[in-house]
């Protein structure tokens, strides 16, 4: 018998206890389902789930600093520093330096990278239906409000 | 006018663009938010959402192998073996040699740890009753449902 026979015996009749009634818990595993389609969506263009919420953040608020950007996503400040390193490294974004604070760079989109999230998003888009098949009609927006009411 | 100041005053004002209608983009920060709230609840004992979960299937299924524990929870299996020595070095859980593969360990609570268990667990439901304080009644079993339908 090899390891994953044994485990996916073992797996039926696994007890989960407490776990089956935490929210934390079950956040947690349909937030790495969403991760996993996302990556299987998105990996061959060199994008995850992080790189794609920087982009949009940049798209829509053109001139953002780092540090706003990184706030704004709750990123890591420093871990940001890579991100951004890579995203320009692709020609997808461009660092300027901030007019309000000399400290600080401004995120701006470049023409390629307008282009490419063109065809990034539709390969998101695409992923979030198939999982969104696993609703009934209505529930992707009552699942959207609820998930907002948590503060940040 | 420092950092923060010019973050949180550009934070109102961001445009999160389709973020806001994706459900992968709303689950990762729920889950953070439900991660830095355990933290403060529980880090101090020394216990990540990680660790927690791996004690209450050991807990609820003690002889498991860790292999079988790691594919239950969805953990890496290499990573696995670093959580199995932080649980084992708090004497919380003790392997032992599988019987039904030699290759592997069978996990199991030690009587410390069931003890130290009780104390987690009410520090554990304590932090969630909080956070679902901002769900209406019936709202969190509903939650809980959604979420189980998106397929591991």
């Amino acid at each position: 018998m090899t390891d994953d026979k044994v485990s996916a015996a073992e797996n039926e009749q696994i007890n989960f206890g407490v776990l089956d009634c935490l929210l934390g818990y079950k956040l947690r595993r349909a937030q790495m389902v969403f991760f996993d389609s996302f990556s299987a969506a998105c990996s061959d263009l060199g994008i995850s789930p992080g790189l794609f919420g920087v982009l949009v953040v940049v798209k829509e608020n053109p001139g953002l600093t780092q540090t706003a950007v990184a706030k704004a996503l709750g990123n890591d400040r420093s871990a940001m520093v890579a991100v951004v390193d890579r995203l320009e490294s692709m020609e997808l974004i461009e660092r300027r330096p901030s007019k309000k604070d000399r400290r600080s760079y401004a995120l701006y989109m470049t023409p390629h990278g307008n282009t490419f999230f063109n065809g990034l998003l539709e390969r998101v888009r695409a992923h979030e239906d198939e999982l969104c098949q696993y609703l009934e009609s209505g529930e992707k927006k009552q699942l959207l409000d609820m998930l907002d009411r948590f503060p940040r």
